[in-house]
């Protein structure tokens, strides 16, 4: 007898068993863009022992902390950082407001195309660039700024928009690492607000699980409003050692999976794998000069030389572009 | 006619209806410790408003970041800051081990228990024992020493634990928000590793949702491990224009919703009543000298001055520990 109570349970159940289908089509392969190998089995091994309940290796959900460094890692770095060539771009834009920058290096060399010379300054005036294109607005105001650009500035090889410019594996790996429990965080050299502008769309990571280098900010109240100033000095560069430093800041927990792609991650690496229980490091290993670009130890950009070294002592998992995946960026077929 | 299929969608029914009377139970009374008046009416308004979809105020999940101060606003802070009666039980446990302590101030005094001379000298001599007792381990040792201290050391008025002197209506409003899709953090002039070794466990505030004042750390790589190891020096003062800094390095969005009980919070209040959109500010104002303690404009711990003016002209919720609260500490009966 088909009562409205049962149509109703059927109902109820016909809704779950869809959910369970679409559930299951998910799951089948969430790894697509990875070709089967050593670098896929030690992520999916991995996964599956510290979530297996009751085995040795169990970790609870809680502690499924997993780090990500952003350029070279989740989104492409070359032929330069991106967040140098948005400054670039700000400079451009903000020159006619500075005419004294038509005398002052390295903004001068800079207006003029002549990046060589601008750069000759090394670090500091790659410092200063960033300096004074990242402070004199809020932190509201800078936000929309960024945004700006990266809805309309394109890369100089692809002509692709920067944030097509991520790694479709990674997508699928950060996707897969969240369906298994665990809280992914970016944990990257780059300035914490230019990859908030981003991080939640591109890779559903939410502003507060975005670690990064940050510069001072000063409160200010403004006409019955409060708004927080970008000055032009540095609180913490988040790389190298600093690091597992902003890992403790900002996460207060040791993660048990650690991913990057320069000698500047290997320092969240070698935390990560001191700790306690099972840990999982990952590299990848820019190889492919065809669909990507080959660099490591020689690189200025992404160098990555001890920690290739260290990463075959130890185990960890090397993943090479080339022979490792399918598809690198979204766009291709 | 009742078929096995028929009998597994009751099943499944059955268990429906059990979690959605289970939850409106508990939703009943979420905030069963508090009497009902303007202050508890202020707060769920404000939920009812921003939770319900379709109206003008509504606030997607994501965006629901609600603050809280830590020490008079979580947990009591009288006689003194829970986390310096820390300091100074270390000091003691210490002092073998710093002969020079015997004669060097604040230390000296700090043991012969002379408290006004140790503390004679100001701000310099409350970070000099900060410093000498937060200082020389690593970050995980740390949390062990005060997670020991908490299960031992008792406070001298009640006699109580300190993870006991937690306030019961905020307990149950830190459980009421986030049960309506709020994510929960505290910020507070607390050192973030101090709070973190008890937010989970007493607040059910995650790691990684403490933001605090911080010492600098140093990365070290020893006997094939790695550590992180607490500097005496200062690397973030999370209080007053630092809370609202400290937000945005932590959490890089504008809180929706800010609780506290000093002036040391005000401009974390300030930069939260700012933002567009519903929003929503709470001062606790010690005022039971009979249940708690009574103080405000004129007392060097957690003094409430202009904040309390402000309150008023913005027309901020007050509450008055004394009206406004059935019962303070979970152990009342």
């Amino acid at each position: 007898m088909k009562t409205r109570r049962t149509q109703n349970l059927m109902t109820v159940a016909l809704v779950c068993m869809a959910v369970s289908i679409a559930t299951k089509a998910q799951a089948a392969d969430p790894l697509a863009s990875w070709n089967d190998g050593p670098a896929k089995k030690s992520i999916t091994e991995f996964v599956a022992k510290v979530t297996k309940e009751g085995s040795p290796d169990f970790v609870p959900p809680e502690e499924r902390i997993a780090t990500f460094d952003n350029d070279g890692t989740l989104w492409a770095e070359q032929p330069m950082y991106f967040q140098f060539l948005f400054a670039i771009d700000r400079v451009k834009a903000l020159a006619p407001q500075h005419p004294e920058w038509k005398e002052k290096e390295p903004f001068a060399s800079l207006l003029k195309g002549d990046m060589k010379t601008a750069l000759a300054g090394g670090e500091h005036a790659f410092l200063e660039i960033v300096a004074g294109t990242h402070s004199g607005m809020t932190t509201e105001e800078f936000d929309r700024i960024v945004r700006e650009w990266l809805a309309t500035a394109k890369h100089p090889k692809t002509a692709r928009l920067y944030t097509e410019m991520v790694y479709q594996p990674m997508l699928e790996l950060l996707a897969y690492l969240r369906a298994n429990g665990f809280k992914t965080f970016i944990v990257s050299g780059g300035g914490v607000e230019f990859m908030r502008a981003f991080a939640d769309k591109v890779y559903g990571i939410p502003p507060e699980q975005v670690v990064g280098s940050t510069g001072k900010l000063k409160f200010e109240l403004r006409d019955g409003g409060a708004e927080l100033l970008k000055l032009p000095e540095i609180q913490f560069i988040d790389d190298k050692e600093g690091k597992p430093v902003g890992i403790q800041m900002n996460i207060g927990r040791r993660p048990i999976a650690a991913f990057g792609n320069s000698d500047g991650d290997l320092q969240m690496l070698q935390w990560t794998a001191a700790g306690s229980g099972a840990r999982f490091c990952l590299y990848i290993h820019h190889d492919d000069a065809t669909r990507e670009w080959a660099y490591d130890r020689q690189s200025s950009i992404g160098r990555l030389d001890k920690g290739l070294d260290e990463a075959k002592v130890k185990g960890w998992t090397v993943v090479s572009m080339k022979d490792d995946w399918k598809r690198i960026f979204p766009f291709e077929k």
